[in-house]
Protein backbone atom coordinates (compact mmCIF):
# COMPACT_ATOMS: atom_id res chain seq x y z
CA UNK A 1 0.00 0.00 0.00
CA UNK A 2 2.03 3.14 -1.19
CA UNK A 3 0.69 6.62 -1.08
CA UNK A 4 0.02 8.39 -3.75
CA UNK A 5 1.15 11.94 -2.42
CA UNK A 6 -2.06 13.16 -2.94
CA UNK A 7 -4.53 13.74 -0.07
CA UNK A 8 -5.03 10.44 1.01
CA UNK A 9 -5.44 8.43 -1.87
CA UNK A 10 -3.32 5.10 -1.21
CA UNK A 11 -2.51 2.66 -4.43
CA UNK A 12 -2.36 -1.39 -3.40
CA UNK A 13 -1.20 -4.15 -5.07
CA UNK A 14 -1.44 -7.89 -4.57
CA UNK A 15 1.25 -10.50 -4.41
CA UNK A 16 0.90 -10.71 -8.39
CA UNK A 17 -2.39 -8.54 -9.35
CA UNK A 18 -3.26 -5.82 -10.87
CA UNK A 19 -3.27 -2.69 -8.02
CA UNK A 20 -6.60 -0.64 -6.76
CA UNK A 21 -7.20 2.66 -5.40
CA UNK A 22 -8.43 3.37 -1.52
CA UNK A 23 -9.09 6.97 -0.87
CA UNK A 24 -9.35 8.15 2.92
CA UNK A 25 -11.48 10.81 1.09
CA UNK A 26 -13.93 7.89 -0.59
CA UNK A 27 -13.89 9.62 -4.43
CA UNK A 28 -10.55 7.80 -6.39
CA UNK A 29 -11.07 4.62 -4.44
CA UNK A 30 -13.53 3.13 -1.59
CA UNK A 31 -11.97 4.30 1.58
CA UNK A 32 -10.31 1.65 4.11
CA UNK A 33 -13.21 0.60 5.95
CA UNK A 34 -15.46 0.62 2.42
CA UNK A 35 -12.68 -1.84 1.14
CA UNK A 36 -12.74 -4.27 4.26
CA UNK A 37 -16.79 -4.25 3.53
CA UNK A 38 -15.56 -4.85 -0.15
CA UNK A 39 -13.43 -7.54 0.68
CA UNK A 40 -16.15 -9.52 2.93
CA UNK A 41 -18.71 -9.32 -0.46
CA UNK A 42 -15.69 -10.44 -2.70
CA UNK A 43 -14.39 -13.39 -0.39
CA UNK A 44 -18.48 -14.62 -0.01
CA UNK A 45 -19.39 -13.88 -3.56
CA UNK A 46 -16.36 -15.75 -4.61
CA UNK A 47 -17.27 -18.79 -2.53
CA UNK A 48 -20.98 -18.54 -3.70
CA UNK A 49 -20.31 -18.54 -7.27
CA UNK A 50 -17.80 -21.42 -7.33
CA UNK A 51 -20.25 -23.94 -4.54
CA UNK A 52 -23.39 -22.84 -7.59
CA UNK A 53 -21.01 -24.11 -10.57
CA UNK A 54 -20.12 -27.26 -8.69
CA UNK A 55 -23.36 -28.12 -7.82
CA UNK A 56 -24.61 -27.12 -11.88
CA UNK A 57 -27.04 -24.37 -10.20
CA UNK A 58 -27.09 -21.56 -13.34
CA UNK A 59 -25.81 -17.91 -12.49
CA UNK A 60 -25.94 -15.18 -14.60
CA UNK A 61 -25.90 -12.00 -11.90
CA UNK A 62 -24.02 -12.32 -8.29
CA UNK A 63 -24.26 -8.69 -6.34
CA UNK A 64 -23.62 -8.35 -2.71
CA UNK A 65 -24.47 -5.48 -1.43
CA UNK A 66 -23.07 -4.33 1.87
CA UNK A 67 -23.65 -1.88 4.67
CA UNK A 68 -21.86 -1.43 8.23
CA UNK A 69 -22.94 0.48 11.14
CA UNK A 70 -19.80 1.93 13.01
CA UNK A 71 -18.89 2.29 16.71
CA UNK A 72 -19.51 6.34 17.31
CA UNK A 73 -16.28 6.49 19.45
CA UNK A 74 -12.53 6.00 17.71
CA UNK A 75 -11.48 3.54 16.76
CA UNK A 76 -14.83 3.49 15.23
CA UNK A 77 -14.58 -0.12 14.36
CA UNK A 78 -18.09 -2.16 12.44
CA UNK A 79 -20.60 -3.20 15.22
CA UNK A 80 -23.55 -4.46 12.94
CA UNK A 81 -22.78 -5.67 9.00
CA UNK A 82 -25.76 -6.81 6.50
CA UNK A 83 -25.52 -8.36 3.71
CA UNK A 84 -28.03 -8.38 0.74
CA UNK A 85 -26.96 -10.90 -1.88
CA UNK A 86 -29.23 -10.82 -5.11
CA UNK A 87 -29.00 -14.04 -7.44
CA UNK A 88 -29.84 -13.90 -10.92
CA UNK A 89 -30.07 -17.28 -12.33
CA UNK A 90 -31.26 -19.72 -10.45
CA UNK A 91 -35.52 -20.24 -9.73
CA UNK A 92 -36.86 -20.69 -7.07
CA UNK A 93 -37.21 -24.27 -6.38
CA UNK A 94 -33.11 -23.53 -6.66
CA UNK A 95 -33.58 -21.31 -3.69
CA UNK A 96 -32.44 -24.05 -1.27
CA UNK A 97 -28.97 -24.10 -2.97
CA UNK A 98 -28.20 -20.57 -3.36
CA UNK A 99 -29.29 -20.61 0.44
CA UNK A 100 -26.87 -23.58 1.71
CA UNK A 101 -24.12 -22.02 -1.11
CA UNK A 102 -24.40 -18.75 1.03
CA UNK A 103 -24.38 -20.58 4.50
CA UNK A 104 -21.61 -22.64 3.81
CA UNK A 105 -19.68 -19.58 3.00
CA UNK A 106 -20.44 -17.96 6.01
CA UNK A 107 -20.04 -20.87 8.30
CA UNK A 108 -17.17 -22.34 6.75
CA UNK A 109 -15.15 -21.08 4.28
CA UNK A 110 -15.48 -17.33 3.61
CA UNK A 111 -11.40 -16.80 5.15
CA UNK A 112 -12.39 -12.90 5.65
CA UNK A 113 -15.24 -12.84 7.04
CA UNK A 114 -13.48 -15.18 9.84
CA UNK A 115 -10.62 -12.74 10.39
CA UNK A 116 -13.36 -10.27 11.52
CA UNK A 117 -14.54 -9.82 14.89
CA UNK A 118 -16.44 -12.59 16.54
CA UNK A 119 -18.57 -10.16 18.14
CA UNK A 120 -20.21 -8.38 15.07
CA UNK A 121 -23.81 -8.91 14.58
CA UNK A 122 -24.40 -10.14 10.98
CA UNK A 123 -27.64 -9.99 9.03
CA UNK A 124 -27.41 -11.84 5.66
CA UNK A 125 -30.73 -11.72 3.03
CA UNK A 126 -31.15 -13.35 0.16
CA UNK A 127 -32.87 -12.43 -3.02
CA UNK A 128 -33.66 -14.01 -6.42
CA UNK A 129 -34.30 -11.86 -8.98
CA UNK B 1 -20.00 -6.17 -5.35
CA UNK B 2 -20.73 -7.47 -8.13
CA UNK B 3 -19.86 -10.91 -10.24
CA UNK B 4 -18.24 -9.88 -13.41
CA UNK B 5 -19.40 -13.20 -14.87
CA UNK B 6 -15.71 -13.75 -16.00
CA UNK B 7 -14.15 -16.38 -13.85
CA UNK B 8 -14.13 -15.09 -10.04
CA UNK B 9 -13.31 -11.57 -10.75
CA UNK B 10 -15.67 -9.21 -8.77
CA UNK B 11 -16.13 -5.33 -9.12
CA UNK B 12 -17.19 -3.20 -5.92
CA UNK B 13 -17.70 0.67 -5.37
CA UNK B 14 -17.92 2.25 -2.25
CA UNK B 15 -20.83 4.43 -1.70
CA UNK B 16 -19.75 7.59 -3.78
CA UNK B 17 -16.32 6.02 -5.13
CA UNK B 18 -14.60 5.15 -8.38
CA UNK B 19 -14.67 1.16 -8.48
CA UNK B 20 -11.93 -1.37 -7.46
CA UNK B 21 -11.55 -5.12 -9.13
CA UNK B 22 -10.95 -8.08 -6.85
CA UNK B 23 -10.25 -11.60 -7.96
CA UNK B 24 -10.62 -14.80 -6.87
CA UNK B 25 -7.50 -15.86 -8.52
CA UNK B 26 -5.94 -13.07 -7.38
CA UNK B 27 -4.36 -11.54 -10.87
CA UNK B 28 -6.76 -8.69 -12.63
CA UNK B 29 -6.60 -7.24 -8.82
CA UNK B 30 -5.91 -8.39 -5.58
CA UNK B 31 -7.59 -11.20 -3.81
CA UNK B 32 -10.79 -10.86 -1.06
CA UNK B 33 -7.80 -11.83 1.14
CA UNK B 34 -5.50 -9.53 -0.22
CA UNK B 35 -7.85 -7.00 -0.08
CA UNK B 36 -8.50 -7.05 3.57
CA UNK B 37 -4.47 -6.55 4.04
CA UNK B 38 -5.02 -3.48 2.08
CA UNK B 39 -7.76 -2.39 3.39
CA UNK B 40 -5.42 -2.17 6.95
CA UNK B 41 -2.81 -1.21 5.34
CA UNK B 42 -4.99 1.88 3.32
CA UNK B 43 -6.03 2.92 7.33
CA UNK B 44 -3.15 2.76 8.86
CA UNK B 45 -1.33 5.10 6.25
CA UNK B 46 -4.33 7.26 6.03
CA UNK B 47 -3.83 7.92 10.10
CA UNK B 48 -0.04 8.01 10.01
CA UNK B 49 -0.56 10.84 6.89
CA UNK B 50 -2.77 12.72 8.58
CA UNK B 51 -0.96 12.25 12.07
CA UNK B 52 2.20 13.54 10.65
CA UNK B 53 1.09 16.30 8.25
CA UNK B 54 -0.68 17.69 11.75
CA UNK B 55 2.32 17.54 13.88
CA UNK B 56 4.15 19.26 10.87
CA UNK B 57 6.58 16.23 10.42
CA UNK B 58 7.48 16.34 6.10
CA UNK B 59 6.69 13.34 4.65
CA UNK B 60 7.72 12.67 1.05
CA UNK B 61 6.65 8.80 0.82
CA UNK B 62 4.93 6.19 2.66
CA UNK B 63 4.66 2.53 1.95
CA UNK B 64 2.76 -0.22 4.08
CA UNK B 65 3.69 -4.33 3.17
CA UNK B 66 1.65 -6.24 4.57
CA UNK B 67 1.77 -10.11 5.13
CA UNK B 68 -0.17 -12.21 6.90
CA UNK B 69 -0.05 -15.96 8.12
CA UNK B 70 -3.22 -17.97 7.34
CA UNK B 71 -5.11 -20.99 9.43
CA UNK B 72 -4.19 -24.30 7.78
CA UNK B 73 -7.39 -25.32 7.89
CA UNK B 74 -11.19 -23.78 6.83
CA UNK B 75 -11.93 -20.72 6.79
CA UNK B 76 -8.28 -20.52 6.61
CA UNK B 77 -8.52 -16.82 8.72
CA UNK B 78 -5.56 -14.54 9.34
CA UNK B 79 -3.45 -15.97 12.53
CA UNK B 80 -0.76 -13.10 12.18
CA UNK B 81 -0.33 -9.93 10.32
CA UNK B 82 3.06 -8.25 9.96
CA UNK B 83 3.07 -5.10 8.90
CA UNK B 84 6.41 -3.51 7.68
CA UNK B 85 6.13 0.63 7.38
CA UNK B 86 8.85 2.60 5.81
CA UNK B 87 8.27 6.37 5.62
CA UNK B 88 11.14 8.94 3.59
CA UNK B 89 11.04 12.56 4.89
CA UNK B 90 11.03 12.37 8.44
CA UNK B 91 14.83 12.56 9.88
CA UNK B 92 16.26 9.97 13.02
CA UNK B 93 15.42 12.79 15.24
CA UNK B 94 11.88 12.39 14.40
CA UNK B 95 11.90 8.92 14.94
CA UNK B 96 10.00 9.13 18.16
CA UNK B 97 7.01 11.19 16.26
CA UNK B 98 6.69 8.71 13.62
CA UNK B 99 6.11 5.60 15.95
CA UNK B 100 4.11 7.57 17.84
CA UNK B 101 1.78 8.07 14.95
CA UNK B 102 1.68 4.69 14.10
CA UNK B 103 1.13 3.72 17.60
CA UNK B 104 -1.55 6.03 17.71
CA UNK B 105 -3.36 4.19 15.07
CA UNK B 106 -2.61 1.03 16.19
CA UNK B 107 -3.86 1.89 19.40
CA UNK B 108 -6.69 4.06 18.86
CA UNK B 109 -8.01 5.00 15.86
CA UNK B 110 -7.62 2.79 12.54
CA UNK B 111 -11.39 1.59 12.64
CA UNK B 112 -10.14 -1.33 9.90
CA UNK B 113 -7.67 -2.79 12.03
CA UNK B 114 -9.97 -2.84 15.58
CA UNK B 115 -12.65 -4.70 13.15
CA UNK B 116 -9.77 -7.57 12.95
CA UNK B 117 -10.27 -10.82 15.43
CA UNK B 118 -8.26 -9.12 18.69
CA UNK B 119 -6.33 -12.42 18.88
CA UNK B 120 -4.72 -11.80 15.84
CA UNK B 121 -0.78 -11.54 16.39
CA UNK B 122 0.51 -8.65 15.47
CA UNK B 123 4.13 -7.32 14.44
CA UNK B 124 4.37 -3.84 13.32
CA UNK B 125 8.21 -2.37 12.28
CA UNK B 126 8.95 0.97 11.42
CA UNK B 127 11.60 1.63 8.68
CA UNK B 128 12.86 5.54 7.93
CA UNK B 129 14.52 6.12 4.56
Amino acid sequence: MRWSGDGLVFEGVGARSEPIILDGDAKKGPSPMEALLLSVGGCMGVDIQAILEKGRVPLEALEVELEGQRASSPPQRFLTLRMDIRVKGPDEEQRAKVERAVQLSRDKYCSVFHSLQPDLKVTVAVHLE
